[in-house]
């Protein structure tokens, strides 16, 4: 096994400590990364919390072991005897998935997010052929099959490129999908770190873009993003003047909420999509048949748009707006999102684990 | 004001019986129609038994006179003095709206079903200009602004086309709307009255239609109507084999049901489509999320759809498998589509109400 640093759930609390793990040897199709910066997103505070709630009711030594981390960049540093697509010293990214069936219908359709038997998880995942529990990106290696790694692009900020794993291709893919692009009334509700890149991708996809939001706080925010509208939520006269306009509604917000006034400002025949999963949601079919709007979800990206998605942003410039912290202050990055206090993304700088 | 005959609720049960009706004078943009076939929707029974028990409830006199139908066929027998599209004897046919504001967003994209201001309804609506409450097409004479009156275009057999003016275009706007056509893959929930129109109209618009129903019953009628798949759904092995196949799914189940085995068979970025107002539905995000598929609804059309509906079933020689039968056996009509015994629709014939 290989050797490296990483931050660890300490099984007790949601504190991550600093601990040694251990990376598996490269297979002939794995490449070496060292992780240069990695993203915080929400899903990582998430799993703390479901980890702290199992190993307090468990007593788990296993379940100790949790490493956050899925949108990270970083630099080869070492790729398997069969790596063609790869040599040391190559600046890459690797998202949320790190393996798939690859032979399912979503898996050939390039849809390896949504592959039958379950993508790989960058971490808390189950290694597909010796059944390991994979550990993620706060740590200074990853060991990772050159399928799941991506050629990041010259020109993007290595630091700020890295929440484009996971949250820029949780927005591109819908955007994408809904046809998206010139002529588009987009509508972005909630504006953090998935909101924020789903303002400056559907703009530089030529839509006109607006941002629904509880207050107005962040209305000069999002007309520096991009954004030409601004609406905000809770003014019903704001609302219903906006009703039944946006071809599209991205909806951002990350916690369980009442789906019907966004489905009211989705146009006729426009589809609301929801990013991430809420788990179950009642919606009146009454808000859907008039109109005959449409309820959606995406989450995550299969290879072929994450590798698009990073090609477009590298051709209009776009990266997350983020605040770089020492790895070390992981801790502190954590606790502030989960008060949503974060202009819109942490990445933490893994340079201080050597 | 004029009057007619027609089956009017006794408001103690939901027994329809022979009744004078009167209606109004006809207003200069008003056409009267001599209704000669009239379908059985069941709408129709949803309406009569909340009609009983309101009646039941409230005691109230007001509420004792509904009298059902909102999809028939007639002719022309007088016109209003602004009326020039229309003449003493041409054939009609009318739908389930009769009027709208004509002025919201809505009614300026031909969609005066989805009218912000509500659309009259063809019978228990609330006329817009002396407020009275409109009685239906189980009667022998309509009256009704020329607007909402279609030309029954020649060829189609009258008493066949009565269902196309509900069932018809509640099933044509979404084939439409969600672009079913040559290389779609289209799948029937449910063959009824809406379902089977939807396996032909799908069918005639080119796409490769499949069936699916709870047992093999209908296997020989599905194809008849021009089905070439048919799945039975409560054999899970059969679900399986089409899962994420299908572009659209049109769902035609007039009852509330769980929406994920349809969504499970729907295609990656297709749509399940509900026809009519189930209430409330609660779906797992996951359900949609796993090949951001789309849930939306449907029902009733607008009149530029309903004309071109019109227009397309003529050319494809396409109207409903009716059973007729004579207008004085609408309860036995009524009870029999209670129990789903009906194949594939009652059209009344309003000839022996002279």
């Amino acid at each position: 096994m290989r050797s490296t640093t990483g931050w660890q759930a300490d099984g007790a609390t949601r504190t991550l400590r600093r601990a040694e793990l251990e990376r598996r040897e490269l297979r002939p199709d794995d490449i070496a990364v060292r992780v240069d910066y990695c993203g915080v997103c929400h899903t990582d505070l998430h799993a703390l919390q479901a980890h702290e709630s199992d190993a307090g009711d468990a007593g788990d030594a296993s379940a100790r072991g949790l490493v956050p981390g899925h949108e990270f960049t970083g630099v080869v540093s070492e790729v398997g005897s069969a790596v063609a697509d790869f040599s040391p010293g190559d600046p890459v990214a690797v998202g949320n998935i790190v393996d798939s069936c690859g032979e399912c219908r979503m898996c050939r359709a390039g849809q390896e997010n949504f592959c039958r038997e379950f993508p790989t998880l960058t971490y808390g995942g189950t290694d597909r052929r010796d059944g390991s529990t994979t550990l993620g990106g706060y740590s200074r290696e990853y060991v990772v099959s050159h399928r799941f790694a991506y050629r990041l692009p010259s020109g993007l900020d290595a630091a700020a490129a890295a929440p484009l794993l996971c949250a820029g291709v949780t927005v591109w893919e819908p955007l994408r999908a809904l046809g998206v692009g010139p002529g588009s009334d987009v509508a972005v509700a909630g504006l953090g770190g998935l909101g924020h890149l789903a303002v400056k991708m559907a703009t530089a996809l030529g839509a006109t873009t607006s941002v629904i939001s509880r207050s107005l706080d962040k209305a000069a925010q999002a007309h520096d993003l991009g954004a030409q509208g601004f609406v905000v939520s809770t003014d019903p006269k704001q609302m219903d003047e906006v009703r039944d306009r946006f071809d599209v509604v991205i909806d951002t917000v990350p916690a369980p909420h009442d789906l019907a006034p966004y489905l009211r400002v989705t146009a006729m025949d426009g589809t609301l999509s929801h990013l991430g999963h809420l788990g179950p949601v009642t919606v009146d079919t009454l808000d859907l048949l008039i109109g005959r709007k449409k309820l959606s979800s995406a989450g995550s990206g299969g290879r072929p748009s994450t590798a698009a998605m990073l090609r477009f942003c590298a051709e209009h410039d776009i990266t997350a707006d983020i605040e770089l912290l020492p790895s070390s202050q992981v801790n502190t990055a954590l606790e502030r999102l989960g008060r949503n206090d974060v202009h819109y993304r942490f990445v933490l700088d893994m340079s201080d684990l050597d």
